[in-house]
């Protein structure tokens, strides 16, 4: 399949190496240039423009946030304009739900098609094509992905045709995680305490009752406190959770869990924990208890006085 | 071995059955004569009192809580007393940290030992022997016990000579299912308000990232809405937050997850569902989401006004 | 002094009357005609367009939202485009920090100045100039509005010269406001629950330490239970409790006790309480602690499933 | 009156004086001696026993907690038996509602009166008798008690004839006065960060909608950021927050806000504030929100690992 690909961080430049490895032709985009030559080498195309990467009718982006996808598709030049009719956007980025919502009515709109199609699993996942990939979209714009994501994914799993159903799935998804990490951070701050071997703890019940990949990761992290090493920044699990939350705000729905993760995730940002990994929520709750010493004065979240 | 049991609730029963299928001698004790009664033809022997429970030397209490157990072992004619020099007191109970070490003491000073082994799973697994048990203690009382308690367990972990730690260990691990529950809680209550089927969301992620007994059989649960099958009951959860907070709070730990919890069951117990399995903080998330309508008046919490 | 107002709600309605009683002429402009021409007996002159409530070079904004103003100003034919260069755009409505530093941008880009000059008070208040008006922006426009806004003021304070400062005092003031709503419902419902007199309590509380107006005033409503009298409903106060954590949230300020107030208020909006005051936290109180029955199934929010 | 009193902390001491202006003969009784040989001066009389203190058939309690009061009552030699048939015990302690309802209980069945008369002041305030009295009790015993409280008080109030009546309304006010002060906390940091003079701020709100003494004062407090001088010390604010729960607890009621100011103590606690004023939420606020670096590593709260 001829695709272009836009968005060059660590998790669009592994699904683009998965996808040349099942043999697509794949054309790079990425605001800074560098990323896409360095994917040259590896056999993509290089596109010097956004039109240039949606050329072939079928475009994937993957990134940062909310802002950087709206430019990408509605600024001047962006995929909107440039994607012929019947065209077909995948987003695999985590988005709200509600610019999903926008995006599939504003190709519509333009006679293309919009998927969405969020995924769970860290770069290294998608370089080896072992993502989690969770599709939502028009029928058979799905079925033309399909080959597609199959080369990137373990599994796929397709919610519905509204395409904001797969982010509301990719949404829940995290904030279930991001509850792993405080809960497990909580329960070893107290077992630390009452001086219980935390690593036998997690040994023990990541083997029977919690006996899932998440606790078992995120549990070893916690453990070892190495939070410099970063699968997922704090700033994106922030950002992530207040998606959620703006999510549920819009449909009245309270979700108390999630208020005090985004608040336990805000400190860790005051602390000026932002380059750090999200799991440093285990540091944040360790300094509350006593167990740990805050940040060094120079790290604090520094220029708060104006806007 | 020859062993007296204490406390004939659903889990103690059960247990009764694996000791005696084992081979061992049981003589059983409870304070409503008819459940020991119901054992005698299984092969139980049935003590007329607590003190001919003790005549053995080794006695197992498995009781409601810690005024139970309290007045078990302290009452005239209690444990204490009745078990002789060198006896071996094994508590099964789910009791706090702190009633657990001044029962080490007590015993101590009796020249007595005392064993902690709290126990995970439900009355069937005790019935199979499937249970998970944690153990703290004297080396070599635990040494003593490790027979008897391979009879009902599944897998026996020893955590260290203060008998507090398994205690400590039983409190976090129920701490982290009943963050379990609220979480899947509030994320089907969001998952159904933005039309997603929940159902279809637990497959996939209870195959996946969370494929952990744990998620399955309390999001299965969850789903169903089937809280009048108690499997836990609200009334024992919120007995075991309590406690967790308790112990927590004894050493300056701020819970948040677990204050919350607290505040959520609390809320269950003052809507009426105090017969229910704890896993009606589904409902309870439902209901303040609007997804539900709450009890009907008749069920509400009655006599609130004076004590 | 010649100005225009547009957004006649209770709030404007009463401040155009104050204007008027204190000497000034004033244009008004609604989006629905009524509202302005019921005040053309009292003395204003009605604006057909938003230009036409421009025309004097002073027009002060009172609308609901950040929605409201923006497409006020921005929208062709808006507040911008209409307002000559010099002119000066007076905003009380209660609007996002982020918007009032846009709109402070936009206008002295446009030659125009910019006061943000939100206020605390009921529409009772408006109308007999007893409002507090807290200000900020660049002084000499200050100056100018001086007159005016004493005109609808039992109090005004200036804040300094950026426009989102003023903005930024509100929402704080109406964070503390919703705070002495949860409290006090809280408070209460301990209080019913212990057997303990409520009424009593408030007469002797907000006599003493207490002894404060808002105490006062909401103390009385939540006691006698009205929320069908709206002074302030619930979607606006949510509205704020929303502007607030935005604000923090942009700052990574956890606000733990704020994000307690939104899902407390999104609760009662799904119980189906949005056109009551916002004081029915009380009766959200009293239902999670068994003292009030929900609300009849019939009033839940309703069309929860697809978006 | 002839009384005795027994408890000379800061406040005891104070209301010694008071009694003492006020004509009253009291003597005086404390654990460590030298206390009551420092008002010998001021003219009390010095017990040597409880039961010297309880001589004249009247006795007023003013001591830390449940732990100390039950130890002076029910210990040998205490009240319950060195007070004669018909005696009066007055207990300003501000206890747990379940302590207050055994003793009243208790001195019931032996012959007693027991009247519940906690107080809301300052040392200070009960020196200069300017103290606010809640009281409950058996109105006879209460009208008896009336000169002597009259006293200490700016104002009584009397809440019923069960004693605890007294002490839920004293829990409940210092609920509220700690919600104050977190609610401020985290207010102040709101402004401090969006460039507001929080100074002025408290000024114009504590002189309209906040003008109260609670507000004044507290304000003030968090504004200097004087945590030092120990008005209130954290570790009785987080017992009185502790019983508040536990007596809410006891009826099944949710208290959120509560939940989170334990834990917000807890948190002050464990960074080694426990010897500041309770205000000291507002440092806690302001590290959290990166506006203050933590607590000098040697201060972290130490000897967490063993019971």
């Amino acid at each position: 399949m001829d695709i272009g690909l836009i968005g060059l961080g660590r998790m669009g430049q592994g699904m683009t190496r998965s996808f040349l490895r099942a043999g697509h032709r794949v054309t790079v985009y990425n605001r800074t240039r560098e990323r896409a030559e360095a994917l040259r080498g590896q056999g993509a195309g290089v596109a010097e423009t956004i039109a240039e990467a949606c050329r072939s009718g079928v475009v994937l982006t993957m990134v940062a946030d909310d802002a950087a996808l709206q430019s990408l598709v509605f600024a001047e030049g962006g995929i909107l304009r440039a994607l012929p009719l019947g065209g077909l956007h995948i987003s695999s980025s985590t988005i709200s739900v509600a610019l999903s919502a926008q995006l599939a009515a504003a190709h519509a709109e333009a006679g293309q098609a919009f998927v969405s199609a969020p995924v769970f699993g860290r770069p290294e996942a998608a370089a080896e094509g072992r993502l989690l990939v969770v599709v939502a979209g028009p029928p058979e714009a799905i079925e033309k992905c399909r080959p597609l994501l199959a080369a990137i994914s373990a599994r796929l799993e397709v919610f519905g045709d509204r395409p904001a159903l797969a982010n509301a799935v990719k949404l829940a998804g995290n904030f279930l995680i991001a509850n792993v990490i405080e809960a497990l951070a909580e329960g070893l701050v107290f077992l630390r305490s009452s001086g219980v071997d935390p690593a036998q703890f997690l040994e023990l019940f990541t083997g029977t009752l919690f006996n899932a990949p998440i606790y078992k990761s995120y549990g070893s992290i916690l453990l070892k406190g190495d939070y410099d090493t970063v699968g997922f920044s704090l700033p994106l699990g922030l950002k992530d959770i207040r998606l959620f939350l703006a999510a549920a705000d819009a449909r009245n729905l309270p979700m108390p869990v999630a208020s005090l993760l985004r608040d336990r995730m805000l400190t860790a940002m005051a602390r000026g924990y932002q380059d750090r990994d999200w799991c440093v929520l285990g540091q944040v709750a360790a300094e509350d208890a006593g167990l740990a010493s805050g940040p060094p004065s120079g790290a604090m979240s520094s220029a708060k006085g104006n806007e």
